[in-house]
């Protein structure tokens, strides 16, 4: 089968045996805001091509190509959900010569709010084998969520805008005078950042520091990124561990780079954390895939 | 006297009688951000002219035009510090026809983090007639500022970058596309995110409700700015609260459609608010002016 990963900045397909051993495989920067509202069905058919041509006919799509941005859109799943409920709420996709389908995204709501994902619950199931009985996962990005699993279905999950907030702080507000742009990382500013955030007054207050730190001579401009990032990792960090105390070792999946990142920050705020075996994705569409019922309603 | 209060954006100066009371005003959008370095003198000798011309020998400054930035850099005091301190602190700046004196910004540390502020020390001088003995002062601004009074002195102060958190967050982030531009206020959607800040998973996890609220047709287009706002208002006044649970009420200083709004951030919060009385600025000026011994060092 083909299992194809595509998100909002980027399209990563494979070409998977049977039993989920990727074969082949290919990517491009042909995430779904760079394409064309109606070209989908184009990008897809030039980027599997070679395989459907050896006889592929099925065809496992995960991420934000599902929203209302992308080419069909699934309504979200409600948690708890595994895989065998997201193989039996795979919806169709129009398309000639092979039989495409589309992971739903999943909802979860918390406090009168609602959570979303897309794609993360792919990632999830191709890393279950991480988890044993249940725990909690990691998975950093611009808006990293924290997954609960238990017995193999995901139960819950929060949304943190860590990563978008960096950006829109050291890009957008006096944050960014104080800092030498594209600075190497400094540890030991994280680790201060990190060591603040566990302080009283709130993230709001603490921001403000990196401005007085550096006005002060206290904080070296090309610190005060990863002060920031220590800054706010830790808040983040520190409330998702508060909601699950007793979870375990924090499974980490995604990004080599921001895995190692936040490993550092999980391990100074006090918990141990797993980066996942393997590459997530690709193992949990073909582990969807092998419940998916095929054949059901041709596109 | 003539009392001045220069900050980023605006410049605003006062004649005064020797009680405080002002006997005119001139005001212009000549912050410091938008005057050439080196024309400070040009742009005060403008805008006090005909009070000089009328006999007016004793000029005091107050606010940003004493940073790094301004006309000349005035060291910070440190707290506490009350009227004489801070008139004991007063610089002189070099000027023709009569004598300037600057009011030094506060600086504070706590938590191994220094706290500064530059103007707002004047307009607390202004209202202490508002705390009694003690209390705490709330005044809002892009960079909004928590003071503790304690018998007419400045003993603390924490900063919290509310105001440009907001303008960066709708402004450059995936939280403004849920929103419609210069939408006028919602007081049910301010509420309902001051209501959403107590909840546990902080505010890096509660910004993301701005975005799955208006996918799921929970949060208008024109309601997404004020629940913003009262997210991060509500997370700016339950920390700044907590850190002075026994305070009494807050007094409330500044621009009165941000204190309209603050008095009700915080009276949600569950805390009692004042509007201070009168014009701070020029009522702290003056009352600064009283205790500089004049005619010591001419600039």
């Amino acid at each position: 089968m083909i299992g194809v990963d595509w998100g909002t900045s980027s399209f990563r397909a494979y070409r998977m045996a049977a039993d989920g051993r990727v074969i082949d495989r290919t990517s491009s920067p042909t995430g779904i805001l760079f394409v064309e509202s109606g070209r989908f069905a184009e990008v897809l058919r030039r980027a599997i091509l070679p395989w459907t041509n050896a006889g592929e006919r099925r065809v496992l799509l995960s991420g934000m190509i599902g929203s209302r941005q992308g080419w069909v859109e699934a309504p979200y799943l409600a948690c708890p959900a595994g895989t065998s409920d997201l193989a039996g709420a795979t919806i169709p996709v129009p398309y000639d010569g092979a039989e495409v389908r589309l992971v739903p995204g999943l909802t979860f709501e918390d406090s009168g709010v609602p959570e979303v994902m897309r794609g993360e619950e792919t990632q999830i199931i191709g890393a279950l084998a991480d988890f044993g009985a249940g725990g909690v996962a990691c998975m950093p990005g611009s808006h990293s969520k924290w997954v609960r699993v238990e017995g193999g279905r995901i139960t819950g999950f929060s949304t943190f805008m860590t990563g978008e907030a960096f950006a829109a702080f050291s890009g957008h507000t006096i944050l960014g005078r104080m800092m030498k742009a594209d600075a190497p990382a400094d540890p030991e500013a994280l680790r201060r950042g990190l060591a603040r955030s566990a302080d009283d007054g709130g993230l709001l207050r603490h921001l403000f520091g990196v401005r007085t730190l550096g006005l002060f001579g206290r904080l070296s401009e090309t610190s005060a990124a990863s002060y920031l990032s220590g800054l706010l990792l830790g808040h983040e960090v520190r409330a998702a561990l508060a909601a699950a105390p007793d979870a375990g070792p924090v499974v980490l999946i995604g990004d080599t780079k921001l895995c190692a990142l936040y490993a550092d920050a999980i391990t100074f705020c006090g918990s141990v954390v797993r980066i996942a075996k393997g590459e997530a994705a690709p193992a949990g569409l073909a582990r969807i895939a092998a419940e998916v019922r095929w054949g059901q309603s041709e596109g």
